[in-house]
């Protein structure tokens, strides 16, 4: 087996959970947050940043990397963590996502998907077997099943028939894979917001005996709690013992929320992405460090947080370098978020084996949303 | 005084020599290079690493902060080391050289320069005073006269005219000098290309006792013998015993070429720039590693490199963060380039102090421009 899970602590009144990951590539705790490095990079950090705010595992994008500079360029590297210099773990997406999202003119069949690529426009096919293989040349710890995110507006019928053959790949995906001690395959459940087809697919996924679990297709612009109902009802349908992975979040309400109905791992670009708009997220909320009012404001971001940025750059300084377009305010911003979400990881984590999540988990929001009232994001 | 400076070793064979400077923000010896962070960043580093990387002394622009974010914000922050947290020595320059490249419909007075601001398009006044005052309120540890430099085909006439303006002008920029204490004012030498109007100007200079001098008006185009015979003609005339700065030299054959010729300081935005696209300096020369041959290299930039990024991370990868676009490029080449620059001039003091600055020079520059014969840049 490529990796080993246990439920080190469980919470005594919600889902919540401590688990214990063992990887090829070094061993954390859950839950945990992966920063998203697309292109083999998290955007502007050097591992060593990474490592240093505590980044544990990252996550990387097949699509991306197969594209470019491809799969057997990494392979001849030595591999993702050798081309990337980065010792710790990693997991790739199926690049499923990004084929129904980013490539144009796609064209859906059983047997996988043509589309056009987004960098040149060539004609690609994508298949859970190719997949699988430019995951496995790859050499990420945790690779993902190919599957289909189907959009918001599916209806019933197309979401019954996506989700059917997702299974159908995820069998493929599975048969596909090479590497199954070194590189462990996670299943995927999809479902669209049908409780029913969430529960018959994470039931058919289960059986198929997956060494981890991801929740996909979700926080696709639903209402939060639409998603938090579909939690609730497909966790609890997948195996207590090994980690549960959902997909593609990473706002402060959305993470507790999902922790307490048992999720174990979280991605998201959002802590990246804002950051490079010259958004920070504080203990007191986002903070949008472009605004004239920080001008001549020679406080840190957070008084709260005991980051490198925070010890040593003020607001006003880092509004010049937005304003003055310098590539350092990015960079700052990208190390403060990350450190800021990686910290309430952790702070989640101590809170769960102390026994007092709720309590850390209501303290956090009232303060991260007091002055946005309807937590907007 | 604001600064100390002192001779330490001559070299025997040429004007090479290795100096102390001692400033209000740390000492450290001379020749030495100033990487230039023109809007109060040196682009993409942090301060904690241009410390990593031996830098003792930046270079900020007066033009720039003056426009964006304002001296008087600066000022406010406790000057430009708190603003931008760098508690290394800081030279600004006048702001003259960006009048006379950057700003719009220029109009030189006696009494100083209109223009339009290259930001907004709005109408600015800058003088000697003005520039004083505004290196007055950024507080850095040498500020620079106000100047004019000469466009490169100015006639003889205009140059002329033009350096005898730039000395009314260094004597008001002594006057308008609020804090000689704490700040070094540097005279600019001036007057083009010609030997003799170098001379009548640099003595003129002289006698007005500034702190140090500055070479300027050079590098902007013309062929390098003709700067190195300036040079030769020029530094003879300056005080032995303060320092001597060459304005916007990056290149080694030229540092090696004005070292020898008796200068201290350096700047220019060459390593910075053209690591920000793509190129790095080694010691086999300039890489450019965009190119495909680089497309599965293992190897580092430069195998005789001991930086961080040279330990750390490959070509091949390096070319893939320029492909993709990638912001840890510029910035991981612009660390390696600095770095190097760096490293030289550490070898160029050691050489002096043990006797050898002719044979370093040598084979140095050989490896250098071992494929470019013609010593390109």
């Amino acid at each position: 087996m490529a990796i080993r899970f246990e439920v080190l602590v469980r919470d005594r009144r919600s889902g919540a959970r401590v688990g214990r990951l063992v990887t090829p590539h070094g061993t954390f705790e859950t839950p945990m947050f992966m920063p998203v490095g697309t292109q083999a990079t998290v955007k502007t950090l050097t591992p060593e940043e990474l490592r240093e705010i505590g980044a544990k595992i990252v996550l990387a994008n097949t699509y991306h990397l197969w594209l470019r500079p491809g799969e057997d360029v990494v392979a001849e590297a030595g591999g993702l963590h050798r081309f990337m210099a980065w010792d710790g773990a990693i997991l790739t997406d199926s690049g499923g996502f990004q084929v129904f999202s980013l490539a144009e003119r796609r064209r859906v069949e059983e047997e996988g998907v043509y589309f056009r690529s987004h960098l040149d426009g060539s004609v690609k096919f994508m298949s859970p077997e190719v997949s699988i293989a430019v995951q496995n040349a790859l050499g990420a710890d945790i690779i993902m099943a190919f599957d289909e995110c189907p959009p918001l507006e599916a209806d019933r019928a197309y979401v019954e028939a996506s989700a059917a053959r997702t299974l159908r790949w995820a069998e493929r995906s599975l048969r596909a894979h090479r590497y199954p001690e070194r590189q462990a395959l996670f299943g995927i459940v999809q479902g669209g917001f049908y409780p029913d087809l969430r529960v018959a697919h994470a039931r058919a996924l289960v059986a198929l005996d997956f060494p981890g679990y991801a929740v996909g297709g979700l926080s696709i612009g639903e209402p939060k709690e639409v998603m938090y109902r579909i939690l609730e009802e497909t966790v609890p349908h997948l195996p207590e013992g090994k980690p549960r992975y959902l997909m593609g979040v990473g706002s402060p309400d959305a993470i507790f929320a999902a922790v307490e109905r048992g999720i174990d791992l979280f991605d998201s670009v959002l802590p990246t992405r804002i950051a490079r708009n010259g958004t920070a997220m504080t203990s007191r909320g986002r903070l949008v460090v472009r605004n004239a009012e920080y001008r001549r404001s020679w406080e840190p971001l957070d008084a709260n947080c005991d980051c490198k940025v925070c010890r040593t750059f003020t607001r006003g300084y880092l509004r010049h370098l937005f304003h003055a377009e310098e590539m350092l305010g990015p960079r700052l911003l990208t190390y403060h978020n990350l450190y800021f979400l990686l910290s309430l990881m952790e702070g989640i984590r101590a809170s769960i084996r102390e026994g007092r999540f709720q309590e850390f988990k209501e303290a956090f929001l009232s303060a991260y949303y007091a002055d946005q009232p309807h937590r907007g994001f």
